[in-house]
């Protein structure tokens, strides 16, 4: 029982009352059906139907024993990152939602990490919050791919990335409201099969055009469900860099280069592409994530990552883990 | 030399003069700037300085001799799809295109074949184009990754796909005007280099879903870029597939299962996913793709099929652009 799972979510018992001073029309809800099963509404519509696994960490820790991880990394689900809020009702529902986390965390360190989201609608207030995400234990933020339509790679964004650096926290971007969703509509499933990835990949590319790896090269950044589309993405940016001398001199390296010094998770759902990713593009650089508790989620990461043709299967069961939370042991 | 380039594009000495009836704000015009070079304007604003390897056919068979390139098979520069227009110009443009590029092979049946270009923001004006396309000796035509923002897999193309399959026309998608592009004005050249591969992945995800290759086995639908970022795409719609019964019974087969029958151009900028592409994901389907003659292109696609670990490299030099164009000989 040896697997680090990076990618698994987290939605708490229940969620703060809606701001009577300011509403806000997205505003979630923890609606229980019964003992173990609830509705996420948002906006008081049905969002998503979830159960026990999202909130009760002795169910967690079942289905951990049973599938041999013996560490999960909790974030947040991806809707609760509220950045469609004022900075304010923003920072009280990431507050809310960190202090539940680094309260799982307390309750079984040695089982369980976790990442905590911050307003990053206003940097400079999500840039403030670190500190007391460090102080609290957690070990990085979620952020989404985009912040309400701004890629990650936005100048607004420049400052919030170096006091992450600063701070020693690590940096997992998962999709959310992806480009494309709006040219869907006649098959709204393709948003999370297909567009979710897109968004990913082309956050990813914002961040290596902006300079973030080049100027913060120790900060920890990782991608959600293999970095989506980065490696067809990377090598044309890397043609593109090419024929635009590292776009002015703005980059030293290629774009490839930094993309391989990216974490990102197993999430792919292929062993092929799998061992394509960990072997060739970013060796080192892949840990197990499974997007537990969601139907999508990778059942049996032990068996999927065992029987993908690996260079090295242990860094992808718990090795890129360790490096990317910043820790020397596995508990 | 037996190389055969599906995807290099033309753009023809001269364009008709903008409609004097219903005028259009993003007309083009090639303005000669000398005997060899020339400005592609879009609405009196520079859009591409191009050289005379887009119209002059003794210029691009010196090159071809040069590299190995028994076959180009002639498209439109994207810019010219004209589906921005309104459905009677744009269907002047695209016969204007079209008698180019008929001409251009003609001279040189033995050297080219050619794609035409359809208005399809009119699906049915566009139905009506394809038996003179066929008859004028085109192999199929170029289309956008998407029309005016709606993908391929939209409702309205449906009677498009069966005529061209009726017809026997090969299709080939090329990224345009593609989604990210309003989140990217900080890093516009993300848009050709990181966004273009995500407009042609979304759109054969979304013909995929709209059982178009379902529909129509025998319709031959190539995608640019090798596809963009269809790999990671295709495995996570797969598993969305799994997840939704197949969307409710639309589909009898894996997501995976049709784009393996796709083909795909090799412009991928690296030897180890031209590998993976042609090897693992969609064997026998993948082709030899330039870009000639823009900067981005592909210059030595000899070498570069070359030195990739294929394992069959005669299929990528000419074996699958024979089948996708239809023909049984290289002349």
């Amino acid at each position: 029982m040896d697997i680090i799972d990076v990618h698994c979510h987290v939605v708490p018992e229940s969620l703060p009352s809606a701001p009577a001073a300011s509403p806000e029309s997205r505003w979630p809800c923890v609606c229980h059906d019964s003992n173990d099963r609830a509705t996420v509404t948002v906006g008081k519509k049905p969002f998503r139907e979830i159960d026990h696994r999202s909130w009760d960490l002795s169910v967690r820790l079942r289905d951990m024993d049973a599938t041999s991880v013996i560490r999960q990394v909790l974030s947040p689900m991806p809707e609760l990152l509220s950045y469609w809020f004022t900075p304010n009702n923003g920072r009280e529902m990431c507050r809310w939602m960190n202090e539940c986390i680094a309260d799982m965390v307390a309750q079984r360190p040695d089982r369980f990490s976790g990442l905590g989201i911050v307003p990053l609608q206003d940097p400079a207030l999500a840039a403030a919050e670190l500190s007391a995400i460090a102080d609290a234990g957690l070990a990085g933020v979620e952020l989404g791919s985009n912040i309400n339509g701004k890629f990650l790679g936005d100048t607004d964004f420049r400052e919030f990335f170096a006091e992450a650096e600063r701070l020693n926290l690590c940096i997992f971007v998962h999709a959310i409201h992806p480009i494309g969703a709006d040219r869907l509509k006649q098959m709204p499933e393709l948003v999370p099969f297909a567009a979710f990835p897109l968004d990913t990949a082309l956050s990813a590319m914002s961040l290596i055009r902006a300079g973030i790896p080049e100027r913060h090269p120790t900060l920890r950044l990782a991608f959600s469900h293999g970095g989506g589309a980065i490696i067809p993405l990377a090598h044309r940016l890397a043609r593109g860099a090419e024929l635009t001398k590292h776009f002015g001199g703005d980059l030293t390296k290629s774009p490839t280069e930094y993309a391989a010094k990216f974490f990102y998770d197993s999430l792919v759902y292929d062993h092929d592409y799998l061992a394509f990713l960990a072997n060739s593009f970013a060796p080192g650089q892949v840990f197990c994530g499974t997007d537990y508790p969601y139907p999508i989620m990778e059942s049996d990461p032990a068996e999927f990552i065992a029987t993908a043709a690996l260079t090295n299967h242990e860094s992808v069961r718990n090795g890129a883990a360790l490096r990317f939370l910043g820790s020397q042991t596995m508990t």
